[in-house]
């Protein structure tokens, strides 16, 4: 049997450890596993194009544990009562080949991105940095909220939408969890003084959220929202003037902010930072960026998370997901044993 | 809600319809994807080799629904008790990118493997063709079986294993089918005067299944066994005598019995056949060869046939692998509102 972890266990585990405490044990996987980089097996995702969006395969091995995710973007659901984005995964086993979780990864997805955006900061934004201006509030923003809080300490808010309901909304999610929320009337307005710029807007193509003269030196630039061919947030003025963190190059060069730049444009590879092979922040006046688009091995850590987490626990269900034989090269055998069924039957050729 | 049909359900449906008729109807569904075989999106499998095996992922798209197969091939598994080949996958709606369908894939895979041989073989056998050979009486051999006899009528079987546990294993499973069934002392002899052959041996790396002698005119071979790189079955000889025939010829040349030879040895897309662009077979005495490794348009056509064979039954669960906000840009919501939780739990931090 395979465990399954359905959307209202994963809300039961996530309830039950904390939201923020969930967080921080996400990323503590996430950056054991970027400490390990070379161990992986790591190749793009593999995307399929449609004319309203794109469903994608995401699939990462250590040699030991193979996953893989499915996720969709569909800009367009939300008009019609849909999420931009879905997902669900699975981990195996490499040395039998045989999957021994379903999950859910629509919650978990937001949570890893939200963890590892925060883990980057830790080492990319200045250590000072006390106030994050986040742009587009969106189903994404209040993870990102609550992963700066649990793993650097920011509790002071600016935030734009341009959708008041948005920004309503994310105040009510957010009552009670200690933030300090200052609500701005443009985009400028929120990054005014921020250490740390989140942006995170959804359906825009090539949108200029950011342009070159709303960032000053010191910031630190948390670009979640541009993930996809054809989908950016940020002037590319500001990437000349950045030090830009990337997951996967091969994968970050097609869908992140430096899809804009030059095939050459220089970045670094967040995993050189956190085993200290690279520099990350250098200098308090340097602008830091880190151009998140999601990869693949943050699922294997959120997978390896979220089985470790469930183990012992009643937050799973067992599903017949892979068929057992007994005698493993008998499988006809499955269906001529079953109860009730005689080989006649078959012959009879009914349909 | 997905839909869920696992093994108990799948074992169910296809008792229900029987395994013959369950053969030709997903057969049906098969020749008609191959028909339209240019509106698909079409990828070699993402494969993922470590020492004992591999695992996949075979996605495909017609523009309007999408799937994708995860499927391993560990042949040391069967020593364990545990099985070469297990199988799932899912069906999604292009439009929005949600999945709509999650289905076992171990029997259904078996099926639609066996179901694409034998429609080949309609194309590519001798239309008086009455006999066939069986190499290998592994798990795919007893559906290789009733899909020649379900869509070619071929009831007079010779077949060969090199455990004598596993021809008394097919034995059993298929009595009572209306089998007239030869148990041969090697694979010679098994092939001797047969029409069609059919290789689907497991667990050896390059072997030689058939040698040159062994193939006479006007057989059709049907090859199912060699499906990975590494592993064939027939002496290369037999290649340059046949006229050879392939599902998706980039995949084909890597895995296939063709991987033994030159990069532009000449083959036959199946589809090309089905659809009268290219001939099949056009002389008694030809040798026409199917090189059978499974292609993501089969498993696309699978579970478009389950999607459709459970519809309106109760031959599936309904299981919550998508989160549903009410509003779908308050996924958070989903862990604050609900039952019982309140947003300070989150900021104890006991974890």
């Amino acid at each position: 049997m395979v465990r399954y972890v359905g959307v209202d266990n994963m809300i039961r585990l996530v309830e039950t450890l904390g939201v923020e405490p969930f967080l921080v044990g996400l990323a503590d996987y996430i950056e054991a596993d970027f400490r390990r980089w070379t161990a992986f097996e790591k190749v793009s995702r593999i995307a399929s194009h449609s004319r309203d969006g794109v469903i994608e395969l995401m699939p990462a091995s250590d040699g030991a544990l193979y996953t893989f995710k499915y996720v969709n973007g569909h800009p367009k659901n939300i008009r019609s009562g849909l999420q931009t984005v879905t997902a669900f995964g699975v981990l195996s086993d490499v040395a039998t080949g045989y999957p021994t979780l379903l999950s859910e990864m629509t919650i978990t997805t937001a949570l890893r991105t939200a963890a590892t955006s925060a883990l980057a900061a830790r080492y990319l934004a200045r250590p000072d940095a006390a106030s994050m201006a986040i742009i587009g509030l969106g189903a994404q923003s209040e993870f990102q909220a609550l992963a700066f809080k649990a793993l650097l300490g920011i509790r002071d808010l600016r935030v734009f939408d341009i959708d008041p309901a948005a920004t309503a909304k994310f105040r009510g999610n957010l009552a009670g969890y200690g933030f300090s929320i200052a609500s701005a009337a443009s985009a400028e307005e929120a990054v005014l003084g921020a250490d740390i710029i989140t942006t995170v807007t959804a359906d825009k193509l090539n949108a200029t959220i950011l342009t070159d003269n709303m960032v000053g030196a010191g910031v630190h630039i948390n670009a979640v929202g541009g993930d996809c061919p054809g989908k950016t947030e940020l002037h590319p003025d500001i990437l000349l003037r950045a030090d830009v963190f990337v997951e996967f190059p091969e994968q970050t060069r097609i869908e992140g902010e430096i899809q804009q730049m030059a095939p050459d444009f220089p970045v670094t590879e967040l995993w050189r930072v956190i085993t200290g092979e690279a520099p990350g922040r250098h200098a308090p006046e340097q602008i830091t960026l880190f151009d998140s688009v999601g990869f693949a091995t943050e699922d294997f850590s959120a997978l390896r998370y979220v089985s470790d987490r469930v183990a012992g626990t009643d937050f799973f269900d067992e599903i017949d997901l892979v068929a057992e034989p007994d005698d493993p090269r008998d499988l006809f055998g499955l269906i001529a044993r079953h109860p009730g069924t005689a080989p006649m039957m078959s012959a009879a050729g009914a349909r």
